[in-house]
């Protein structure tokens, strides 16, 4: 079942007696520490008037003495219960003699989720009644007392049927949702990377932890920012997206090498499905130049990486932008399976159709191809055309499916022109097999390759419905990318150029002198770190030459406001930022959970709801007065009357 | 100087260059650890081009060629110059001969606190030149090249003076200001103690470290939480004051024990001198008592505390409530120093002065004497005076100083007939030594002891300015104080009940019958952990059974709104909250620093606001549409006038 899944990997994981601090020390050490070591660490009853958890009684307890706490789970016909923690799950035998009464009473009356505390001793399950898939399936315990610690109203769900509750449910009742054991590995697993994290920085590095402030101001171009109304009339906190201008402002200060795990704001707004609240490992170092970042960077994941999965190999691969917009059509490419784009404009220089003849003749005209292997057997004739139409629908951009068989290329004159045409040249460029199918498209490069980049995806989704596995989910592919450029045309001024990144990024040494010739060719020191097709993080070498910086600000990106750089002046040392934006996302990928929000203990939902407590909420105008603001509401409000209407409840 | 004498510090409790991890495990481990390591833990150079830090190197390391990287601290007639990182300075020596006269060239004509990168050899300083009290004054640095990494412009003052600016100066340019080593020392002791508290909670004994929301919504009697408008007209996310809620969600969730070092929001209004974010050590079990959780919080500030330390001694001594206030005055007693108050009452039952007599025959009077021990040695006649004016106008209170000496009754009749009457009396229970001075006053009993406790702090003070010392700055007493009350009158209707510290406040469980009788008397199972007079930390075992809590919240309390309680029927099992309110306030205890600003890395001023970034702003009406919301300026604002006539920035 889910549950016992989800309980052997909490176990393998998480449980281990001992020896889980060992990764801070050599392996001759550690087995020295795991044989010394009389404690268990970490402990998990310290403290409590409980002698173990649910979850760790083996066949070596045989005999003991135990007190356990814990939720029913289950009762079977007043003869046993199954009690749970955030550990495991036990075998509790009720005692059926006259003389234990009281104590039968209290664990057959109470409702299923009551807590109860119970004591007895660990023995054997009789033969043939051991449990193999059950970690403590070979013991029960033999109760002697016990005591209702609280008793349990009817729930609006089982806790082990919750899988299959609405989003919307879990999240409304997400105190009772958290007692899953996936929600219980996830945020543990969650808790311990970022424990190692934290390790490897700042107890073997020498990294300081500092806290940046959250109630700072507007920065400039921050629309996605959260205002916060002060005391004092017009003036307004805002919550920062990261804690950019202060960690370099702490180089600046000389703090060398800095980390925080920090808590980040933005406000999307319009676009949904993001967490308006989230969290960045942030880190900067100064004197640092790219390659010893990454080998931070991948130091830093090596040494967090849970131990129930295969250690993560370093150094990660890397490369460059411009290659993966090639190959891959996007800036965070999954390299876990192939089906790479190929360039075939040669192999159709001097051809006839039409539509390739007019794409290769414009700026950046390409001819671009892409097989999916075995993909005649695999996909069918729907599928094929549900790729067209993706691709027209959302890029208007045409995309032919191309068969080495000339009979399947169904319905297609054009296609079946074109392979007669070069089917050689495809062929062998492309290595086509004969259940390949190939799709090919004809455009200017950038966009050629992104459409292809987001088919590429399309068709691993739907080759893995159809039962092919591309990308294997215990595979984690790590990547390295870099060299992208310093500046992109703006979007609706493409005369003018904007940061690719942000306005402090360096360029590459040797671009510097393009800066005052060709802007738009030149590299930047920016590198995005990609796992399984995300990006999980990023950073950049700063500029520290202010001549430098002033120049790119004013000449170039023709930034004028300059109030959030009062301490250019003083010394922009050779630094480097990098930050994991996505630790959310990091876990996600870690754990295999389908969402964020299922790292989260209390995530927001679509809409940026609250569901469980109704954040955000009204506010009467009287609690709104000593911030000297008031709404303004809509001219059609249907929300202002129910507000006005909403009885106010007194502060007691 | 105070900056070596801070460098010392820097060095002895921080640089140690093995052994830092050595906590986790047994005594004998940690030595074999130490000798088998080769590698430097924490390694400070790691991932950077430069071999070493400016504070490490001493004679073991002559002979070796180094590179590193600094700020130019001062440099002496072109010959020398002292290179400063944060981990200390090295005397760097400015090559004179022809050869490297471009190198001489860079090192000469760079500002001091320009950043530079040398590298050469490290050599033993001439015989007598050696600085013994700097950790690196018996070597210096052979400069064979050098490379000049940013230029300083004027900077507003001088690093090393930056102790005599006012604080104003100091947050304005808190980016330099970060440079000092107070500054540096503060900052990586906060780093490492929070590190190891981390490492007690999560590696030794199972917490699991869970991030909860800062965008919540408004609690019941949430008067100081801050207001953030969403896109939703009239709905408002709250910051909270604490994860108070959430915590006790994840313990019905099942996460057994949690922690967080979390951000709070206080919006202070008012009382200046509050950070509007602080943080908070939040720590929640379940299935503990009081024992419990004092013997981990003990045992939490063992582990981490400072090793250039004392170490702390557990258990802590406890007092209760009553007590603390009977002889203390205050539920913060400092205990590094007696001058405890003594009851007196029974000394004078028979009195005849007049406002005795009268003090006595109201409830609760009562006489009250503290003993200033060789008061009339060390204070003079004015301080007795300003002593007795502060009680007198802060809290309406008459104090007599009285003296064994009647002589000393400096114009005061009725002390002088005070001590005749009950001289052998006072002299016993006091223990009334010749240049003593005892101050009595009368009057209710909470209200006397309040007012006598913060003139023992006032003298304090004054004995201290006089020479005396009473209060051992490296001395750090810790307190239990428990029993306190689990109700108290309303300030304005004495008549009704309000909770001491919040409803959720488990009585003591001899108290529960009082409940439904005398609820007034009825004793509370939370705690505070005092130290040197500071409240540090505290914490409650909360009620887990819901009809208490239901009639305590209705019929004690009048609490309507249950807006907030949506999870009271799903199990509220026994768990207990610890929060240590003042991690910063801990910190600036452990620190010696003056103010908490100087543990914080950019602190809030007086009023709130960042002097360094200018926070909170204006912002345009633009920027709060998307908000629904507009400012209600006041009638005569001047601040609307000149926010309407800034020059609006758009974002670039």
């Amino acid at each position: 079942s889910t549950m016992l899944c989800w309980l052997n990997r909490l176990h393998g994981a998480l449980s281990a007696p001992t020896g889980r601090i060992a990764h801070l020390r050599p392996s001759s050490l550690r087995r020295r520490l795991a044989l010394s070591s009389q404690r268990r660490i970490p402990e998990f009853s310290s403290f409590v008037a409980r002698t173990n958890t649910c979850g760790e009684l083996r066949s070596s307890h045989l005999g003991q003495e135990v007190t356990l706490c814990g939720w029913i789970q289950y009762r079977r016909q007043n003869v046993f219960l199954v009690l749970r923690d955030s550990h495991g799950l036990i075998q509790v035998v009720i005692p059926q003699d006259e003389s234990a009464a009281s104590v039968k009473k209290i664990l057959c009356e109470a409702p299923v989720e009551s807590v109860v505390r119970v004591s007895g001793t660990v023995i054997s399950r009789p033969p043939g009644q051991e449990n193999p898939k059950m970690p403590t399936g070979e013991i029960e315990i033999k109760v002697k007392t016990a005591e209702l610690l609280n008793s349990c109203k009817k729930l609006p769900f089982e806790i082990k049927d919750f899988v299959k509750k609405t989003e919307a449910l879990r999240l409304q009742y997400r105190y009772l949702d958290l007692r899953s054991f996936q929600m219980q590995y996830n945020l543990r697993l969650r808790s311990q990377m970022v424990m190692k994290m934290r390790e490897y920085l700042c107890n073997l590095h020498g990294f300081v932890d500092v806290e940046t402030p959250t109630l700072f101001k507007r920065t400039p171009g921050g629309a996605k920012e959260f205002v916060i109304p002060s005391r004092e009339p017009g003036k307004f906190y805002c919550l920062p997206q990261s804690p950019q201008q202060f960690k370099q402002l702490l180089m600046v200060g000389g703090l060398d090498r800095y980390f925080q795990v920090a808590r980040c704001y933005r406000d999307e707004g319009s676009r949904p499905d993001r967490q308006p609240e989230f969290t960045q490992i942030d880190i900067e170092m100064s004197f640092v130049d790219q390659t010893g970042i990454q080998s931070l960077i991948e130091g830093l994941l090596q040494y967090s990486w849970p131990s129930d999965k295969d250690p993560v190999v370093v150094p990660f691969p890397s490369m460059t932008f411009a290659e993966a917009l090639a190959s891959y059509g996007t800036d965070k490419p999954d390299t876990r399976f192939g089906m790479k784009i190929v360039d075939i404009s040669n192999v159709f220089r001097n051809t006839e159709v039409g539509f390739l003849q007019d794409a290769l003749s414009k700026p950046q005209g390409t001819v671009k191809a892409m097989c999916i292997s075995e993909g005649a057997k695999y996909l069918k004739r729907k599928d094929i055309e549900s790729i067209r139409k993706f691709a027209a629908d959302h890029f208007n951009q045409e995309v032919l499916p191309i068969f080495l068989k000339a009979n399947r290329n169904w319905n297609s004159p054009v296609a079946k022109s074109i392979m007669e045409e070069q089917r050689s040249g495809l062929t062998r460029l492309m290595e086509i097999q004969e259940d390949d199918v190939v799709l090919l498209t004809a455009g200017e490069h950038k966009k050629a390759c992104s459409v292809l980049g987001k088919l590429r995806l399309e068709c691993a989704d739907l080759l893995e419905a159809r039962g092919l596995v591309l990308r294997d989910p215990a595979l984690f592919s790590f990547l390295w990318v870099v060299d992208f450029p310093l500046f992109l045309p703006k979007e609706e001024k493409p005369e003018k150029l904007e940061s690719a990144h942000h306005p402090f990024t360096a360029p590459h040494p040797s671009d510097v002198q393009l800066l005052y010739s060709e802007p738009e060719k030149v590299r930047s020191q920016h590198y995005d770190l990609v796992l399984n097709g995300n990006e999980i993080g990023g950073g950049s070498i700063r500029i520290h030459d202010a001549e430098l910086q002033r120049y790119i600000l004013a000449e170039l990106l023709k930034v004028t406001s300059s109030s959030n750089l009062f301490a250019l002046d003083y010394i922009l040392i050779c630094y480097l930022c990098i930050l994991l934006p996505g630790l959310d996302r990091l876990i996600c990928l870690v754990t295999g959970a389908p969402s964020i929000r299922d790292v989260i203990a209390f995530p927001k939902s679509f809409r940026g709801h609250d569901l469980m407590s109704n954040a955000p909420d009204s506010l009467p105008p009287e609690e709104l007065k000593p911030y000297h603001i008031q709404v303004s509401w809509p001219a059609d409000s249907e929300a202002k009357k129910s507000s006005l209407n909403q009885p106010y409840c007194p502060e007691s």
